[in-house]
């Protein structure tokens, strides 16, 4: 499974590419670089993967990230594309209260891609454990070959004996709060746009490179996986990850829980209507202490809906996939 | 989230494709064709679900099907697809002695797809379900957007307190033997090559059709998902799902158990160099009572690699997605 100790003459291993190597030798390469996971009892190699779960229950989410909708190489380094993917679902688990513990990430890609886009994705998803849930990581997977880059990540995650905080469960009086970036991720977006693409409206590698410092809440986000299990424990009575923009997903809390949520002060538009900051919206009762990583936006009232200051927001916003992605100018 | 009474002239409600309706929309007339699940605490509609794991353990496996190089859509109906992506990932949990509790599945598929695509795949999901493995259902899952239909599984189960039965665990004169068919899923591949192409070698759905009753096995496998936690039950030393073909998979239990395996009377060539069986292979000790859904087809002798009758097989074959799928060819 390892590679041979003299390459070919002209094919040095940083450019082989997926269908020279094979899945095996690719597999073998990937392997190492892979985090880790505290809870596995038994890891890659065999037909599945054996996690422990030591309260009896496991939390589960699965999130899938395609070339074009979701991501574009020009702008998305490898490491990016494993950090973000790693990013996503640790913030769906966390939004549970819940303690990241394991991934499994499936990848598909073009056949000739090289071995270094995989070598670069498992960098990614080392480190984005590493940084945002020491302790996690990835104990299977899959390798396919697809015309369309494609990674499928499943995450779980560990109550700790806790009740999972569901989007339903917020009340009347209760105080609306967020752990993260607002809007950043929009706006790092927005800014990819206008200013990393060439003159054809083609995305553009070197203009993304420059433009790299204020576009990483977009590339690689950083949502404060630690804070979900923090509200849990301080009490939180609702909670979800803030994928889709302030708009749609405070809607989603009110809509499930049966009442309406007053966002005050307002909040941009990009906070509003902008997605993937995956940070954590989250409500409290009225007596909590509210946890030093979130900071108070608004409350829950009776009624339905998002207000802004106490005004009707008609404009839901949000992302929807299937509608809203135009393949011709991406 | 439910349709309008009236939809609008000449659009009924069978030809919407997922960019008319929107995501929402969709997975409200997805929910409910999926199988619940008896060990889900919590299903879909969260940021994530809670799945329970008695034993304090779960086995996890996951796999990723892709439009071209995994299926054909003139070839495989979306209920073949949906039966199809359930019963490989069950064969995996099987194959570790586990009983499969609980799937989460993600989607992506052009936005032009008409709606009625992932209602067949979700009702092949539950049949598929239903049928293999009764108990089993969906928690949770994810639809996206891409140029490639692709289906990404993510399948759960319980070791019910048992050891798993890894591949690495066979020893010398244990008894080799197979649950479900052998070389069926590559004859009907074979078959559908040869016999459901038009003149330009186009794969064609008439003519599929008419293939449907010799080609179900590789269409929609009927792996014999029971039948794992009786081998582990019966005390299989290994076991694993025969995905590759028996020349490989033999050849991974043999390698990861240091041990060769004698395969005889001699299989047919399909048998050793066919894939997608999602049979189960185990090696049982030599008192043990083989288990009436087994029969025996080897042993397991002192050397490395796999024999036929007696003679080592030089051909490795098997299935390597990166080396042998050619898009051009279907």
């Amino acid at each position: 499974m390892t590679k041979p100790q003299s390459a070919p003459a002209g094919s040095p291993e940083g450019d082989d590419t997926l269908g020279d190597v094979g899945e095996s030798a690719v597999l073998a390469r990937i392997f190492p670089r892979l985090p880790a996971a505290s809870a596995q009892l038994l890891g890659p190699g065999d037909d599945a993967a054996v996690v422990a779960a030591p309260d009896g229950r496991y939390v589960v989410t699965t999130d899938m990230m395609i070339h074009g909708p979701d991501f574009r190489l020009a702008w998305s380094t490898p490491h990016d594309l494993g950090w973000k993917a790693a990013a996503s679902n640790l913030a769906d688990v966390a939004a549970m209260g819940a303690v990241p513990t394991a991934l499994v990430v499936a990848i598909a890609a073009p056949a000739d891609s090289p071995v270094a886009l995989l070598e670069g994705i498992a960098d990614g998803l080392r480190d984005g454990c590493a940084d945002l849930a020491p302790g996690c990581g990835v104990v299977g997977g899959d390798l396919s070959v697809s015309p369309t880059l494609t990674i499928a990540v499943t995450a779980f995650g560990d109550l700790e004996g806790r009740t999972p905080v569901l989007r339903s469960g917020a009340r009347v009086g209760d105080v609306i709060a967020v752990a993260g970036v607002l809007g950043e991720s929009a706006a790092a977006l927005r800014l990819l746009f206008e200013g990393a693409v060439d003159a054809d409206g083609i995305p553009d590698a070197r203009l993304a490179e420059s433009l790299r410092a204020s576009t990483a809440a977009q590339l690689a986000p950083q949502p404060p996986i630690a804070a979900g299990p923090i509200a849990a424990i301080a009490g939180a009575t609702a909670m979800l990850d803030l994928s889709d923009g302030l708009a749609l997903d405070a809607g989603r809390m009110a809509s499930a829980s049966g009442l309406a949520i007053d966002l005050d002060p307002l909040p941009t538009a990009e906070a509003l209507f902008g997605g993937e900051d995956h940070s954590l919206l989250a409500a409290f009762p009225p007596g909590a202490e509210i946890p030093a990583e979130f900071r108070v936006i608004g409350r829950a009232i009776a009624g339905s809906g998002v207000l802004v200051a106490g005004v009707p927001l008609e404009k839901s916003g949000g992302w929807d996939p299937y509608r809203e992605w135009d393949s011709a100018a991406g």
